[in-house]
């Protein structure tokens, strides 16, 4: 199964490919999209969305795992993610790709053992899990490929229920 | 000048398309695209992408004037509303139309003179100034009738400066 995992943003938006087999991940690639500071939100917007097809087009996803959206924080910009977070939904579902939505105590848990684990960790263990040299950046790479790596670890376990 | 005017929604997107004239208003057309509750938000985004460029394709309009979002109630149906509008920019920034956003105390003020006014008065203001029988339903089309109303009055406004 290749996972298309994604950290919407609208000034950088995180991806990570993860191919998946018996036991085993492989991250074919992680990096980010940007879009210019000085863009308006819509011209991003159609930016972000045309890039997100574009890597769709080229890696052939089966399935995109998304973080869903937390406000502790700042709810104007929040507000912005989600306008992004909303294009980016339309993309995966114009394709037909299934979507599945983690919060972040969910990728945490997965990846690390637990649910409150600090954002260093997080990161660390999908090093290692990974058996990467470095972890990815920048950090919404790293944060793609947690919610990728949360996806594949999910699924397995589904499995392992039946 | 022909005005789509827009009020963001999942379940329910206002629209209204407005042409304008030398110191005259008239009313094309008016109604709402809805979105079945029971179907996954990607799949609601995808309908109101569809929709909302048939009517772009339709009607052929200059400008989309929308509604900002404002959070004073449900920041998580906040949230869902600003995936849609995002979803509804994008469309509109893939046309090539110009993008007006207003603040509802910049809607009513542009429509009743009083950026306090109670909704029912805007509604009737309205109705009023586009000489309509009755007041547009559902009340999300006469939210967009009012937006692309406010763009019409502030765009004379602007022109009148110079």
């Amino acid at each position: 199964m290749r996972i298309l995992g994604i950290d919407p943003g609208v000034a950088t938006v995180g991806f990570a490919v993860l191919e998946t087999g018996a036991g085993s991940q492989h991250l074919v690639t992680c990096g980010a999209i940007t879009t210019p500071a000085g863009l308006r939100l819509s011209a991003r917007l159609l930016q972000i969305e045309g890039d997100l097809h574009a890597l769709i087009a080229q890696f052939s996803p089966d399935v995109m795992a998304v973080e869903e959206l937390f406000f502790s924080k700042n709810v104007t910009t929040g507000i912005a993610v989600a306008h992004a977070r909303g294009v980016i939904l339309l993309a995966a579902e114009r394709e037909g790709i299934p979507i599945f939505e983690y919060k972040p105590m969910q990728i945490k848990q997965a990846v690390t053992g637990y649910g409150g684990a600090e954002k260093r960790q997080v990161m660390e263990m999908t090093r290692r899990l990974l058996n990467l040299k470095e972890t990815p950046r920048p950090d919404d790479a790293a944060d793609a490929v947690a919610v990728a790596l949360c996806h594949a670890r999910s699924a397995t376990s589904l499995l392992n229920r039946g």
